[in-house]
């Protein structure tokens, strides 16, 4: 302890997290109910893992990210690490619960990535993340479908969103099969599959010279996958690609176009097409993919990266290793994208040896926020708390008691009948402090408390911040015995308003 | 990798954390739900604060039990460790944002706690809270009454509780000002209110002797005090106390009762008093209290301790220093209590040298899930799920099409509608596994398409499980084009049935 009480080190949260409150959190909460609704709609079931994970069951899963996990001391005992995504942990459950084949699993949860935080482009140290994902062998894209319908109804359930997103796609078997058509080695794929995905920041330029100097690709080679990943459209995509005599010959592109094929078909039912954009520069860094993989992108979402700056990360990315500096182009999130993933047919086996094949999303509730909360017009007020009613004494001067009992009393009927009530904790309450407080909480009804009133067995009912003129402005009479009932009328009949109130000022 | 593909460890996760799944978790979230709306109902605001904090903020706040304080490995910058409680970072939320001079904040997240394991008595390392805490100057009494009142409502919002729990309390204040009568030494009362909280699982023989010979406490002051933590009953207790001239006459004591006795009189208007038992043996561990401490138990909560037992215990707790074995004497949680709480005028002054009074509530939701679960009778079913229609295709044989793009249809418009629907993941499912599949999420209705039917526009609804010789036992055709509106009126009417049943049943 310093002098005066004070601790001797600075009062802050961890580099990399914050403290959610105020009405950020309750549009947070309100993000996380929308969302969780999307995955109930869809017989989505939730699974809580824990929070840390024995630091053999991460290990071998992020690549060169691996560098990023938080692990704990070692204190005695088994060794652990902080979860990294949710991912890893769902297919850790899978395979120990060897009599689960199916299942459709959401998990809303925070997980932990040592990286260099940039809070002003939402990026963290603890973040959470909103998964759904679907385990099991079923008919051909069923479930992929599904998972991009999930996508439509998230985005489509926010406010400010609908028709404001895109859904980019694209199939690892594609992407492999082009490499091999352009000539890539077979143990240069993934190493220029990550180039690749850098093109939604970087310019051709500058992934090319990554691609021949960097990673040794001959430039011939480099230059025929600047042909390709060009392309990019709707659904004609896959039919341009398919009348390609070289792709259509190579299998596992062939493969790949086939499923996109029956995946545009679904999608197109699903009501998901005019939001697809098929993608051929699309591809995800992550090892584990193994069939589609898809990146939601908004408005404004993805930052502009001039040529300078492009090739100034190219330099650093090259020498670094350091987790403290600036990893703009981390490829297991992608700056700019709300929402990405795709199917990962293997991540089960390598736990177990029993294959299960997955399929999933993950969507990052906290860049989703930034932009839901700048989005949203200033009419539509989010209020701090839900209370419904502020219990109020009128009175003041030599005799006025306070009401408290009385106050206390009309709370517990209230609270009784499931109503959220509050009243100021204070023996005699100045009538003004009371309105002052039902104010400072977006409080929309008084019931305020007369002694002569009380007498007859009657409250006051109030509804706040009604205009001058306004009938009920000064409040109305009821009896004391009714309140719920007349209240719980009241509350419908304003809430009918609103609706009244909102048709008019669209109409 | 071991062979096979197996990795060579054990899947698990770690010691003394657990996967929740299943329908636990849906007791579970049900559990949350109506904790949450009790806090609403109330005027709480949620905050969300890490799960790690700078080592320094939790240092010097837990006494002995710093040492099950989980550290994150140092991999540079930053010192930190995972929270112990939620109260603690509650107090470095407040003194650090020193514009909030008062808030009524809930928070229900996971603690940390590297202590000896013992799943059965719900004891783990990762576990839920669910705090309730108000802030701020108020008149004496008031926010106390009301957290009481919180406890009320959210045992008696649980199923199976009502009228099974007991909420102790006691005063630091009045058992500060025994002690003193009493003659314990000014350096010994901590120590001596440690060995007294353990009476709810020791005999008074057992703490007698800790206090006595490991405490080195004079013989007949440990006498005296055993005549005091006797005392246990209703309002009459304060009163009792208050007619003792030495209690009376003791500055701390008497403000301790007079405290007590305002807060019996709000209890009463709020309907609590019937759950309370005033408790001069309850001391609660934690050192940061410094107004009415309280603790709930239930039937069953609290284990049987035989004297050989406790003995055995004692003898053990007196050398041992290792984390790692058994603690069933944990004060900081008190085994048998499924909530615990109490007012800590301090803390906050601890990190800004702004002191903020505080009272506030502390849920031990892991412990009340699993009495409620062992309370739950069988009829009680919990679903796995939330889907209300199953999506099914009738037909079979060589010309069955499997009616796929028509299943994903009907889905789309349920879907759109906000209706939770599935269908299942085959081009041509039997009709049978279909059913199956159904059954097993336990999904109310079935809307089945034909293809002569469909032709026709009509589709069937049929409401699963109804008994031989119901009139709709077979399902009822409806028109494709109200299928929204035909399957809401049913919902409707199904769930007014339910009432009828329950009616009827309890009649």
């Amino acid at each position: 302890m310093g002098k005066e009480g004070k601790p001797n080190f600075q009062l802050k949260t961890p580099k990399g997290t914050r403290d959610w409150a105020g009405t950020d959190v309750v549009l947070r909460e309100q993000i996380f109910s929308t969302i969780t609704e999307v995955f109930k709609r869809h017989g989505g079931v939730t699974i809580d893992t824990p929070v840390f994970e024995l630091r053999e069951v991460l290990a071998g899963k992020y690549g060169e990210d691996s560098k990023l996990i938080y692990d704990l001391a070692d204190q005695g005992g088994e060794i652990c690490s902080l979860r990294y995504d949710l991912t890893v942990p769902f297919a850790r459950y899978l395979a120990q619960n060897r009599d689960i084949q199916s299942i459709k699993r959401y998990h809303i949860a925070k997980v932990y990535r040592r990286d260099q935080p940039a809070m002003t482009k939402g990026r963290m140290r603890e973040f959470y993340q909103c998964d759904f994902d679907i385990a099991g062998v079923y008919d051909p894209m069923l479930p992929d479908a599904e998972v991009l319908r999930i996508v439509k109804e998230v985005f489509e359930g926010l406010p400010g969103w609908a028709g404001k997103y895109t859904i980019k796609i694209n199939h690892r078997k594609i992407l492999d099969g082009i490499f091999e058509i352009c000539g890539v080695p077979q143990d240069k794929i993934r190493m220029i599959s990550s180039a690749v995905d850098k093109l939604d920041k970087s310019p051709w330029e500058e992934v090319r010279r990554e691609m021949v100097e960097d990673k040794g690709l001959d430039s011939t080679v480099a230059d025929k996958i600047g042909e390709y990943v060009k392309l990019k459209g709707g659904r004609e995509i896959v039919t341009r690609l398919l009348e390609m005599p070289e792709v259509a010959g190579n299998a596992s592109a062939k493969q790949g176009l086939e499923e996109m094929e029956i995946l545009c078909k679904y999608l197109d039912i699903y009501g998901v097409l005019p939001a697809l954009s098929i993608d051929m520069s699309l591809a995800r860094g992550l090892d584990y993919y193994t069939g589609v993989i898809y990146e939601v992108v908004t408005e404004g979402s993805a930052p502009a990266v001039s040529k300078a700056d492009a090739a100034k990360k190219g330099k650093k990315e090259k020498k670094s290793t350091d987790p403290d500096e600036d990893r703009s182009n981390d490829p297991t999130l992608g700056v700019g994208s709300v929402a990405a993933g795709g199917r990962y047919d293997g991540l089960v086996g390598m736990f177990s040896g029993k294959p299960i094949p997955c399929v999933g999303i993950s969507f990052g509730v906290d860049r989703i926020f930034s932009i839901t909360k700048a989005r949203m017009d200033a009419s539509q007020i989010i209020r701090p708390n839900e209370v419904d009613v502020f219990v109020m004494a009128l009175g003041g001067g030599k005799d006025f008691t306070g009401l408290l009992a009385e106050r206390m009393e009309v709370a517990k009927t209230l609270w009784d009948a499931g109503i959220k009530t509050e009243f100021l904790w204070k023996q005699k309450p100045k009538l003004q402090q009371q309105f002052k407080a039902a104010e400072n909480g977006g409080v929309p009804w008084a019931v305020i408390l007369g002694q002569d009133e009380l007498e007859q067995g009657q409250v006051k009912v109030k509804q706040m911040g009604l205009p001058d003129g306004h009938p009920e402005k000064e409040g109305v009479m009821v009896q004391k015995s009714e309140l719920v009932q007349e209240l719980r009328k009241r509350f419908k009949g304003a809430e009918e308003q609103v609706l009244v109130d909102r048709t008019v000022a669209s109409a």
